[in-house]
């Protein structure tokens, strides 16, 4: 069952250790301190544009869950914080809402706390005859497409036939009307895969590097053969890698996200190129206590994006995404 | 007694840590993720061929025993795997069967139990006159000559008058019906000594790296007095480095072993321009239980393989080759 | 109050640890033995000329406190212990004194009980209008105007409208008679920053690097909120970079602290390009037992200073700038 | 006393542990195996000349010793062994000797003992006049003069007064007659004072570099004020290091020492550029206890040379000399 997949997954990531043993790469980069900031801290701006929408913090919460009673809390908290923050919210993958009709308002929930902010649909790559229903499902601002070979390959029984990617993706963004992300989900992207992506029309990427979740980790806890899943924990590309090839590499905006733990974190990873950046696992312990904590988790990352904006003589993201880095 | 010395060896390497302390290299050697992967998985096709035969794996068993009784049974379990596999197999050295008609057996089961699949002899550098025996004994579809400086410095009375090296190995290579391999058996070939054995004709060259099975290590362990065995205990050129080198600069074949522990490395050695893959350790323990524990580990080998040249999108042994690598 | 905050800091910082957990850089930089040194140690000078003043060793302490009770004795032994070892002393900023004159007297006693010695007075680059009191309190040598945007973005409440910054500093330059030092407290300069201070006429920069006092460390202690404070405890230019890099960039004397706990540290910094050394911590718990104690701390400095001079074969400062170093 | 000072210097490098932390460097130098090594190990040729003389390895144990009663056996048991082996043998600074004649013999046994191989004489830079007198006392067939700034610098007391230093070596070597080797003592010699010694007709270096016998260790524990000998334990120039900018800077013999600590080690600093391979501390303890014990150190240090020889195809220490290595 797709559904009970999902409360394991869900419960494996709160009470278990499902994250890369290998870095990010964020520690290795610095930001040069500005003794001589001229900034004036309660004016930094931290809104970003997304898809003609704006965002109050280019913080955003990626796709996470869906189509389990237990998702249903989980999004409605996750849309209620998204909404009074301003911030971009995305649902996790829609296929077992279209499948299964009666597990619909634990994706539509979403929409409903959510009304004004951008909100993004998901579907796997395979599932084209999916995207139009996906989108209208949540009435979806843009709809991510997620890739996530790593875990199909550690999951017994995973789906392992890749055959047609690109013209699957293609004929999704073809088809629909909203904009696109084709995201990884903690493997990272690599430039010619973006370059790809863009070509194919893809609207933006949210590379989901190496260093935060790690889908082979969450499978070696389900799986009873653990070798697989021990020996590709720590497979893909670290986060701070992903970004700044991608970023080099494309022009349709960028997202980082996979092992960002904290506002300094996402300073680098837009001081590294990126246009935007997700989290999810540090909100999904909160998101299941309800939306304040949601809200508090993402004002701690506001309010530390914010100290390393003053300290780096940042104003506005346009000027961090300017900050110099050292390696 | 070289008989009871094989025994030693056999029960050395299966209880006790006879590892290098120092790493392959391969832990430095990164695939490139390929998110974008358009691989089916269940067609990849594993298959090389080598010395005009079809193996269903690069990844081969090489030499390990044959000599003492214990032997037979360990070579009866490898034959069988690897014939059941379709994967290539090399038998120990054989000066002790063709001094001693009586240990025949040991090897010639290896022939019996893998009636069609490639079978490798081995002697001595220095054994010019027992290489057709050799041959003819398992009738072998190639010959290794194995080079193990490092064990006879370390081994109390070890052979260590390598006066005529290169020109006994020619004089083997010059005077047999079947191709020829050299082979390391765990510090490795660099490229100077690489081009050499090119120039007189060798057929393939198995690296044999350092990072595994340590000679020195097996050595300090049978020495009386110790202090040479742990010096040089880590002596010799990581399997990644040495496997790099040498296809950098020979045409032949070649393959790369020493310390590979799992398909993933041999993606990895593949990827630096290995030909093939070659383990002995890590089927050692598993020969003494059965063919079937034996299958086993080489199933996950190749299975862990295929997860890398999936998501690496490398649909064959050939295109594996040419994945990037980033170090 | 800010008189109480003063007295935290200090008891804060004798008996916790507040360094970066982070190094200076300095490990990492290697002198140059030279076996053939002609140098005699009895004859080495270790007098420099700053602002006008010879000073008998480029060690000073840098501002430490003022402004509390507890200040007064602090600055008598500090004082006192600098008069006697003709070194130069900052007083902690004067703000304090300027706002209350009751505590004027814990900073009148630094001049009283050092005559004749460099003293420097301390505000902050927003206090335009106490700069020429601060001088005049003190009737310092040079005044120092201190940078510390990390302190006021980790405390609750800080400072963080930097607006105008730099237009306040070239005020306070255009307008005092004594010569301006602009120095961070911890977090260190970069290149660019200081170039800028000595356009607008800055006569000396001290880069108070990262890696000892961390004013990130000793706000966690204060704030109850710690998340802050301990994501940016070890935010900052390491002390031998910033050194490197201002004193390549700028002619104005450069004046290396942040972290430096020996002679050996100073003679790295002074061979890396700087004119002056500065400590804080290092004579903390001393002056707060008696100039003797602070006296015997900087004693040790000279002598170990003495000793890596003597080893490079440099008779004196000037010699030692040019004495080369390893990386 | 000087006489005690040498007894409590015997003691401590007995019995403590007085070594640098910091490594040689040789831990980051490889020799390049070669598989087909063509050598016959039994006919290794470890011999080299100096001044001269044939020496039958180019290990040869320098200065340690003379001028107190307990120095007599271990000259003794040192030059008996150096006699059997045919090495070279340095005596320890002979001032006590010729400021004490009672304590001569604790020298003269050397040669007594070691009639016929190279025996060297040593005395301090400053002590000019002593020359003769030192050479004459052994019959000695190089005279050593030791650098020891180091030592004198931590050693309370110790002589630091360098000024005509130069001068005072090149007084020696055009006034005797045998050979001058200039010798550190444990901190390393570098280029530049390298090519000064070569200018002033010095005939070969002992560098001595750090990383073996610590002379601000062996101080520190002799010291009571501990806080400098603790600072400068680690000052100096890595033997690796040294070695390899002397060899490629002057013509003239080059000596490695400090912290060679097995025949692997010493092959790598021939490899490195040495002509020959000086241990102090390795026969201490042995020397000590007799002569057969010291010969019983040696034979491992030539055994295992002799192993990296025959691994890496060098027939003799000139070949080994050209032997590549990797860093
Ligand atoms: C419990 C959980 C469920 C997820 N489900 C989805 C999903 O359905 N679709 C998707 O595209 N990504 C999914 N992700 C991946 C995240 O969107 C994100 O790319 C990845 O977790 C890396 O970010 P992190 O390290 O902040 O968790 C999920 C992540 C978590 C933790
Ligand atoms: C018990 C044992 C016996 C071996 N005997 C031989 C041998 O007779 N001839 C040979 O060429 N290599 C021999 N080898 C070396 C292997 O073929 C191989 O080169 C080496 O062990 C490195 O691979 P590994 O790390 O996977 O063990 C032996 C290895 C083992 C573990
Ligand atoms: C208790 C304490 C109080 C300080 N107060 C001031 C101050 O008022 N003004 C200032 O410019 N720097 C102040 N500093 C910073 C020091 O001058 C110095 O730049 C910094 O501590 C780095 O040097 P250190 O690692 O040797 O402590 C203070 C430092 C300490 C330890
Ligand atoms: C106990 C002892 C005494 C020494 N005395 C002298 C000496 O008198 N003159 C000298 O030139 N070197 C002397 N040395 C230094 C050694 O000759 C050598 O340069 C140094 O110890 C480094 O080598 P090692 O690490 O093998 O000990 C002495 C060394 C030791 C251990």
């Amino acid at each position: 069952m797709i559904s009970d997949r999902k409360l394991e997954h869900i419960l494996l990531c709160t009470h278990y250790d499902v994250e890369y043993r290998k870095d990010t790469g964020f520690k290795d980069v610095e930001l040069v301190h500005r003794a001589l900031t001229q900034v004036n801290s309660e004016e930094i701006d931290l809104s970003i544009k997304l898809f003609g929408k704006e965002l109050k913090s280019p913080i955003m919460i990626t796709a996470i869950t869906g189509g389990h009673p237990a998702a249903f809390n989980i999004n409605r908290a996750l849309a209620k914080a998204a909404e009074k923050l301003g911030i971009g919210l995305g649902v996790g993958s829609q296929r077992a809402g279209i499948e299964d009709p009666s597990l619909k308002a634990t994706y539509t929930i979403a929409r409903e706390e959510a009304p004004s902010t951008l909100l993004i649909g998901n579907i796997g790559a395979p599932q084209v005859e999916y995207a139009e229903a996906a989108v209208e499902m949540i009435d979806a601002d843009a709809l991510a497409i997620h890739l996530n070979p790593l875990q199909e390959s550690i999951q017994p029984g995973g789906d392992i036939n890749s055959s047609g990617l690109v013209d699957s993706i293609k004929g999704i963004v073809e088809n629909i009307k909203v904009p696109v992300i084709v995201k990884e989900t903690g493997a990272g992207i690599c430039a010619e895969d973006a370059l790809k992506l863009e070509e194919i029309g893809v609207a933006a990427i949210d590379i989901a590097g190496a260093g935060g979740t790690s889908w082979a980790a969450v499978e070696t806890y389900r799986a009873e053969e653990k070798h697989l899943g021990r020996l590709y924990w720590d497979w893909g590309i670290p986060t701070a890698v992903s970004t700044v090839e991608v970023a080099e590499t494309v022009k349709i905006p960028v997202i980082a996200s996979g092992g960002i733990r904290s506002g300094l974190d996402a300073a680098k990873a837009i001081a590294l190129g990126a246009d935007a950046v997700g989290i999810a696992l540090p909100v999904l312990k909160e998101a299941q206590r309800g939306y304040r904590e949601v809200i508090s988790v993402i004002r701690r990352f506001n309010e530390s994006l914010k100290v390393a904006m003053y300290l780096v003589g940042a104003q506005n993201i346009e000027e961090l995404k300017k900050a110099p880095i050292v390696i």
